[in-house]
């Protein structure tokens, strides 16, 4: 970041980030989700706009959520602080306060069959109210291990958070969850004698959260992934002077917002709620404004390519709730690409697309994979779109005489 | 750079540069001045040459002359030894020998009212004629302040150049000129302890200059700008075995290139007359020749685009003055973007061109912005063009067996 020549005017820029957005054509998969959307909207704005393709890390490294996130915002996803446990974005998006000593881990209920083995490692995806009973039950029954507090937050659907707080932990535990069925849960394994306590206070926590789930027609289990720790990140607002606000239906987006600073404004779960709530968002003071719309990503790794389609086409009917607050600069784009044909992230640059009164139209007709490799931004590296965002709003000062 | 891989040859480089060149389509602009000139030459080395949009300094900085330049001679323009200060870099074009000890400043002649505020920061624009005059005056009547001795020379129009040399002199004063008229002239301040007798200096030396300027109707005071030492620059010879000269008729890109070890050639300020001045030099043992032209850039911080087109067309109507020497390796590039529609210096990608017998021609089929967006070198770091100049001139081995 180039923080001497920030200067700070009211100027406001959106981030409207559809996950797993970019996509490929393959065998089966003549076009691409973007390719097959109608968007009349986005194209107009890619007509009048700049365009291009975000590198989210480097040329074939796919990345997690978690570090595509950080490059987004102009960090170095590669940074070890940076790769940042699931455990501790998943707390953090559920309004959490962890402390910098707390360990974070990541549940998921499950359902193990009468031979021990894992039949299903979402517990059927249990709907979020059923999360919400079970974490009750699970907190009500477990308060403590050996002198370590535990406390336990639903999360969403399958997906809960733990929290322990207390002397000497440490996160250098692997996870349980085999990540096939027809396995048996592993045990978790310190990474290093400091952790071996730690290990063991999951351990019992595995075996209480069981006993407790015994009765449970799906959700009978538990498996604990992404133990971490919150690591100390600058937050945007020092090192960009943006005031940033994030809107974010998933707690893990929300949960990595929070790291880099941003004020995280609750929001219902639709796109057209999501852009409501940057609608009501708009005259609090922000100038930077992360948009998270996650059912992209979701029906990529179903390998859903209509569906995809059908959330881009969602995106792009509501996408004058967002014009019409006329934003100085718009960045539209994905953490990554999650090709239907490959169903799950993979490393393809993602479409880029920034609009605003100083960003110079190259002639693109269309927001699409194809049209975004000829743009004029090239292969764009993500870590630097703040930077552009923040030229396009006329926040960064000329280097040099 | 790569030095360990150049080798020495007769093959010639141009390097020829319009300030300011890249532009952007926006509104009010459908056009930018280079699709707006009409360019037959430069159009026929884009259809045989290879054609990019050449990245100053990172993406979304928008770079000063010095380290815009900096970058096009291969140097990094983020060390802080090439963010030179104004007053070296004016200095050092005027043909004045610095060492490393003296203090430089840019002066302004500029117009006060009588209410001591500033009413113009350069005076009217002053003919340089009355530039000459006005230095002359301040030389006569001051040489000499606390034991420094005080050179003053006639850059251009409204700008001059002051020269402090003595013992104990440091360059970390801040500059009088308020940026804004209806001000009055701030006062030197040093930054640090070791500047406060220069500060003082500087002080005594606007009070006296101010006083021998009273009677003048336009040039009644002084602004102080760009105080600074000049770096300590590893020499292009040094660097890349080339023996370069450079042909610019403003004194800062004259100072740029002086910094850098080019030899200055003198030359008139129209480009028929810079590239006359080129031929002149051809014969005279260099291998790399820095061509700059100047107004393109002064027209796009004017918002004109015509004249701004009209500076491209008579770059390309006097081009076969320089193509009938037949460079081996020409490069036709910008230092920056100076777009017509935001009327200063940006951040955008330059166009660049790039034409040798092995450079291996993209398709491109005029040199635009448009052509170059989509032509063979890409999005392409400034600082590697001398290297790729380099290669294209068989100046550059093989790296490794």
């Amino acid at each position: 970041m180039f923080r001497h020549l920030v200067r700070r005017n009211d100027a406001k820029i959106v981030f409207l980030i559809m996950d797993g957005l970019g996509d490929i054509r393959a065998p089966g998969f003549p076009k691409t989700a973007l390719e097959t959307a109608r968007t009349p909207n986005l194209d107009r704005l890619a007509r009048e706009g700049l365009c291009g393709r975000s590198l989210p890390i480097s040329p074939g490294v796919t990345p997690g959520s978690g570090p595509a996130h950080f490059a987004l915002f102009g960090y170095d996803p590669l940074a070890p602080e940076n790769d940042v446990g699931r455990g501790v974005l998943e707390v953090l998006g559920t309004g959490f306060e962890l402390s910098h000593d707390d360990v974070a881990i990541r549940g998921n209920f499950a359902t193990t069959g009468a031979d021990g083995l894992l039949a299903d490692r979402r517990a059927g995806r249990i709907p979020h109210e059923e999360c919400v009973r079970l974490c009750r039950k699970l907190q009500d029954g477990i308060r403590e291990i050996d002198g370590v507090s535990v406390i336990v937050m639903p999360v969403r659907e399958y997906r809960f958070g733990v929290v322990l707080r207390g002397e000497g932990l440490s996160p250098e535990v692997e996870e349980t969850d085999p990540q096939l069925v027809g396995r048996a849960p592993l045990a978790p394994v310190a990474r290093v004698p400091e952790a071996k306590r730690t290990a063991g206070i999951i351990a019992t926590l595995v075996a209480r959260c069981n006993a407790a789930l015994a009765g449970e027609p799906k959700a009978n289990s538990v498996l604990m992934r992404g133990i971490s720790r919150m690591p100390r990140v600058e937050p945007l607002q020092a090192r960009t002077g943006l005031r940033p606000c994030a809107i974010a239906s998933y707690p893990l987006y929300r949960g990595v917002a929070k790291l880099c600073g941003m004020d995280i404004v609750d929001t219902g779960f639709s796109v057209k709620e999501e852009l409501e709530t940057l609608r009501g968002a708009w005259g609090r003071g922000y100038d930077f404004f992360f948009v998270h719309v996650k059912k992209t990503d979701s029906y990529g790794e179903d390998g859903n390519l209509e569906g995809k389609a059908k959330v881009i086409e969602e995106v792009d009917s509501n996408l004058p709730i967002l014009l019409d607050l006329a934003p100085d600069v718009l960045v539209v784009t994905g953490d990554h690409s999650t090709p239907c044909a490959l169903k799950g992230h993979s490393w393809h640059p993602v479409p880029l697309l920034v609009h605003s009164k100083s960003c110079g139209a190259d002639g693109a007709q269309a927001f699409s994979e194809s049209e975004c490799d000829r743009g004029g931004l090239g292969i764009f590296p993500a870590r630097n779109i703040v930077e552009l965002a923040l030229a396009n709003a006329g926040k960064l000062k000329k280097h040099g005489a």
